[in-house]
């Protein structure tokens, strides 16, 4: 309640030497923890793993909330949609049973989707709620041909070299079944690559970096309504997360530094000749507790 | 196919012995920069803070796409829903216009929902798409009124401690209007909380440690899709990330260790007085790129 009230300025001098102090201490282990973390690898492979999740320093002075926090915005009254219990039964069982034919399909045909559906299924997505409603994201739409050849080179090169690494000599005696890994079809042949990047940092008036907090989650929140609002429309995709390619990605489509990519999604319709893994979801029992 | 048909057991023995030796390497080293990254504050919030995005050594070695990769697992055909042009756009609009009066309502009555509708939602949410297929989420439903309780207390407990700490003088000044922050009487009166856990890492059959890549990006995508059920079950909630609180609540859930705190949502009508932020959302040529 009266927390400072009884500090003298002394007193306040004193503990912000500490604060001060206590900060570039912190920021010393922090800089040498990343040290400690980068062995042998590629330059761009660090710089494309650092993003906000790796600062618990900082997180710590998130906010916990997400909206609502806004200092000097006014509140409005809020009704919302209000359905009988019925309608609700039947709504939520319809979702369900619309995303439960959700499936990641690698195999997309050529055919044109047109672009108003895009624009929709991404205005969808940014109706997300996001840390300090920052709403830090940003969704590159590639249509043109050459670029999305660009970006097939890139991820292709990349994976080849991460499969190689990974699977030493299982790789060299098995190369004709993992071949399909890394061979990245959709990246030439879906009609859209939607390349979703995270902004990691703003920057405030004065020009100063400004923290956006929990940036990670609030962009892979977007993604989830992203994938419902494209099972929505009949479109159909696979969430890649293209390993690290992302510095190289975003000078391509030239977006600035402070923006990470997270995912990638290849959207379209499936091939006439997809498959996809047989695979079942886990039933209610294994992923809900109630208490 | 024929991937260990060729070697004799001797190899199998000597690979086995390689294998152990890198993955202890790798343990101690991971082990050395979690004891780093523990400076002065309390034990449990570092224990809140890890997580699998913590190690880029071992995101490296990661599955680059989320399905499509299991070995062993059959191909069947796909045919996904097609609709008409016409259709797309028209359900994407809708959907748009649904998702787009989502506001995030901290103000909830205590009316009950039927649980059907929470079942429902919660199937929704696990139909999301997931790193390796790991499925790496818990939904743990509160409908018991004295566990709101304890998990109120437990949240404005820490919250109470955030915001003391961050705001400083200035809290001192404006204790009124900022202590909305810290009191969450929705954590009562929401008929459910729901809990949202990332499971960090799982077991293998000879029960070690099996990594879950990209098990907060998965969770969060989760949490996306139930953000839209909900919304489009007439439900509301406020997207929170109740900070240092996660291992006092997965103890009091009686969580297991390899699961973490991501979200917490608590999920309701709202009261009739509801209010929400004067907020707008960004224009889509703000938020999406074409190229």
């Amino acid at each position: 309640m009266t927390l400072f009230s009884s500090l003298t300025p002394l007193y306040i001098a004193i503990i912000c030497v500490l604060i001060g102090v206590i900060f570039k201490k912190t920021n010393g282990e922090k800089e040498k923890r990343e040290t400690k973390s980068k062995p042998s690898s590629r330059p761009w492979v660090d710089e494309d793993l650092k993003d906000g999740t790796d600062h618990p320093l900082e997180e710590e002075e998130a906010d916990e909330e997400w909206q609502g926090l806004e200092e000097n915005v006014a509140h409005v009254p809020f009704i919302g949609e209000r359905y009988s219990e019925a309608e609700m039964i039947k709504r939520s069982q319809s979702f369900y049973e619309l995303l439960n034919k959700r499936r990641s399909v690698r195999f997309l045909s050529d055919e044109p989707v047109p672009r108003e559906v895009i624009d929709n299924v991404i205005r969808t997505a940014g109706t997300s709620p996001s840390g300090a409603h920052t709403e830090p994201w940003t969704f590159v739409v590639v249509q043109d041909p050459s670029l999305k050849h660009k970006i097939r080179e890139i991820v292709e090169e990349e994976e080849e070299i991460n499969y190689k690494k990974r699977m030493g000599d299982r790789w060299v005696n098995d190369l004709k079944r993992l071949r399909t890994n890394w061979i990245k079809e959709y990246l030439d042949t879906a009609p859209y690559l939607i390349l979703i990047f995270k902004q990691v940092y703003g920057r405030l008036p004065n020009g100063k970096k400004k923290t956006h907090y929990y940036n990670e989650i609030s962009v892979s929140i977007a993604c989830g309504i992203l994938l419902a609002a494209l099972q929505n429309a009949g479109l159909y995709t696979v969430t890649s997360t293209p390993l690290n390619c992302g510095p190289q990605l975003r000078v391509l489509l030239q977006r600035p530094a402070n923006e990470k990519l997270l995912l990638l999604l290849p959207v379209g319709y499936p091939k006439k000749d997809a498959t996809v893994p047989a695979l079942t979801r886990k039933p209610l029992e294994d992923i809900m507790v109630v208490m």
